[in-house]
């Protein structure tokens, strides 16, 4: 595994086109309404692909939708850790609106637990259904474990894969620690469900991401004449980390990059289904994280490049996300360095599909399509607000961010501090969060606390989902 | 300059073409000698580009050097500051060889050392000029100021430049770091020279990258027709920042991102340049730094990316490099994780011009062009020593590094401190230097030990120039 030579197989021909701002966004099918996939794994770092900087791991089919369509590096998602950034994708709202936010007790959902996405949320599913969309969730789902909870219940035709993460359910007879360090499929009795049944317990889980995958080109074959939305989750590289055999010991990064090029595997599949089924012109793929990696498993964690900060704290490194949409003609291609949001995918995918939002609640998410298509250089998001469960630690407006709280570089499980005063970064010109200009922007401070009350203003507490 | 979209220019249409391995160098030009341009940044930190994850720089015409030709991830330099980093590169020897390592007392050179390259080192000029090369030098010299070490005696035909560090010769009245924080072009009474000639005094920093290019397009188009070597060695963005006005305030990153993004655009002119004087197909270029970022000046520093460290020390921060080796069609394209080196550059241009090596002098370089031409995927280097100044600090061997020194993030100027025990890290599995695993591989640490024992004896300590 040494000193191998690793040639990306992408990047072999490039031809390059000058031009800045040309609506590139042509050839929008007649009509017929696009397909969404969204690809999201789980615990990866922003700086996980080859081409967010990573020196060891191989990520050309990722790297490719990058370079086709827009890479964004200032992504974020709405929470740090599992439970409430899903919640938060799937509603487009905040998941203190949805009581998914957690608290300090509990931070995501446990197999125990009897809460779930409640009833009056609306999922991205059900609000692509209004247009006649087929809808299907492959993956991780962690909003809720019991049957009412379960995705055919939020507006999925069908569902394939873990209720939860996949260090769940595990055996007492083993220590967390060695579970981990050493897994072994039979420590973590996760069941997986096909629809509303539980079809394999515990998963095998080096055959997971194959089979997700097989699923997911199943599912693009079988629909290819139908609008369709499919929602898949990698379950890793959470830990533990179970490559196929297929990757096991092939990247030079050690297993975590067998599972990081296992999955930039599986795009490559979804790549070629949609040529395959000529739907590529016509099919949005976003691929982004959850949160940022889980540094306490050090090798088995990843890497959050320039950022500071891991899973579960709110440093850049914890909540900004490599962060790719693609489509093959009607994204602009490029980086795209404007603030963007989980929170978005929602409003967006609403937009390009055609429903309109439901008028009777907040939405945090905003409509990035004319980003995509080149019309706007300029993000409706200009502001994100940054919860650790149910506290507002921070917000970033403009190239701003203050920090009202802060807590260890590796984050996840270690406890959040008040600090004595905000510090202030100005996040463009100093990504890796060193150095404290509260001091030279007093104004700024005020202005940013302001808003964060604001915002306070607007948030109506629920009844909280974790905790039940 | 909040929130400004930036969309690479480049990116627009690729076409991925699969298949490891394939040797792409086809067309090598019937006989005729390539020419090189070897362009060196200086304090240029490997997360500084586009490509290798910076959020907000835009680098799309080093990008484009990268996707066509090789980006090479593990790839050092010979020393963590200016003038033995130098030394190394155009010599293709460690610099405690030459006398060029520097002490505690002097790391580079000042304006007022006597000391110099060495008359007995053969540069990489002196080397292709007996293959009938025409030779110049642009930019930031730092191998001796003193008439005898000037470009013109070590080999270069041309020389148009600084022949040290822009933030040297500073005037006695204003304190060094008001100087480099508000500076101004009066402060620093840096010479320019062309040939053996001061022609300005002090050189206008402002349009010393444009002029820079300038002189490299008009020496393109002069020497089209006979082989020539370019060694363009930028002189920012080492502080004080100095950006043309067509760049100052134009990128999100602030002026340190200006400088860079001028950069970019001179690497773009020289492209243009082979390509309308048809010399595209036989021409070689190298894009790396002279060592890693200046964190002592925050904002003004760049960014290493994922590596720990900075410049002035031994942390791979410091030595691993920003690497692009382009050529138009004889490079075998994609990202290569071997180990390469700046003293495998003068090798590998000797065997792509067909000279041989003297061969009475020890070389630390190896010839990578079996790498570039993609005939082999295993890089002949495999091992890296680290010096500081005359220290022998690390050694990486493999995926292994053993550092017995230690030293603080920051960097210079700060002090080596020996270690209690030395420390070890699997560079591939852990890129940031986290986590030490000496405990679980004694005889690892044992092998690259006797390793540090066996390289010290190569070594014959000769006349130290910088203390001169």
């Amino acid at each position: 595994m040494d000193n191998k030579r690793i040639i990306s197989i992408g990047f072999v021909i490039l031809f390059f086109v000058s031009g800045i701002n040309v609506i590139a966004a042509q050839g929008k099918s007649s009509g017929k309404r696009p397909n969404f996939i969204l690809i999201l794994t789980d615990d990866q770092g922003y700086g996980d692909l080859s081409i967010n900087g990573n020196p060891t791991i191989k990520t050309p089919n990722i790297d490719r939708l990058a370079l086709e369509g827009q890479k964004w590096t200032n992504f974020y998602v709405a929470a740090n850790v599992c439970t409430p950034s899903r919640a938060g994708l799937i509603t487009g709202r905040l998941p203190i609106r949805s009581g998914m936010q957690g608290t300090k007790q509990a931070r995501v959902l446990f197999p125990k637990s009897k809460g779930g996405l409640p009833e009056s949320e609306v999922t991205i599913a059900e609000l692509l259904k209004q247009k006649g969309y087929h809808t299907a969730m492959i993956g991780k789902w962690h909003l809720g474990s019991l049957p009412q909870y379960l995705p055919l219940n939020n507006g999925f035709d069908y569902y394939y894969g873990l209720p939860y993460s996949n260090d769940m359910d595990k055996v007492d007879s083993v220590p967390y620690l060695k579970a981990i360090t050493e897994p072994r499929n039979e420590y973590f009795q996760v069941p997986l469900y096909r629809n509303k049944d539980i079809i394999e317990k515990p998963a095998n889980q080096n055959t997971l991401t194959q089979r997700y995958t097989a699923e997911a080109v199943r599912y693009i074959t079988d629909h290819k004449k139908e609008p369709f939305f499919i929602y898949f989750a990698h379950s890793m590289p959470h830990v533990p980390l179970f490559p196929n055999p297929r990757f096991a010991g092939k990247s030079a990064r050690g297993i975590y990059g067998d599972i990081i090029e296992e999955i930039d595997w599986s795009v490559g599949e979804i790549l070629k289904a949609l040529k395959q089924n000529a739907i590529d012109d016509n099919t949005y793929i976003v691929f982004i994280s959850d949160n940022g990696p889980w540094k306490l498993f050090r090798e088995l964690g990843g890497s959050t490049g320039p950022l500071y900060g891991a899973k579960g704290n709110s440093y850049e490194g914890g909540v900004r996300v490599p962060a790719i949409i693609w489509s093959k003609k009607n994204v602009f291609a490029g980086q795209v360095t404007e603030i963007g949001s989980s929170l978005d995918i929602l409003p967006t995918f609403a937009k390009l599909a055609g429903v309109d939002l439901p008028a009777d609640r907040v939405y945090d998410g905003y409509d990035l399509s004319s980003v995509l298509s080149g019309s706007s250089n300029k993000s409706p998001r200009d502001e994100m607000y940054y919860y650790h469960a149910d506290t507002l630690v921070a917000v970033r407006k403009g190239v701003y961010k203050l920090l009202l709280y802060g807590n260890s570089e590796v984050g996840y499980p270690d406890a959040l501090k008040k600090l004595d005063k905000p510090v202030l970064y100005n996040l463009n010109e100093d990504i890796s969060e060193r150095y404290d200009i509260s001091d030279k922007h007093p104004r700024t401070v005020q202005q940013l606390i302001a808003l964060l009350e604001q915002h306070s203003k607007t948030i109506t507490r629920v009844e909280d989902q974790l905790l039940k």
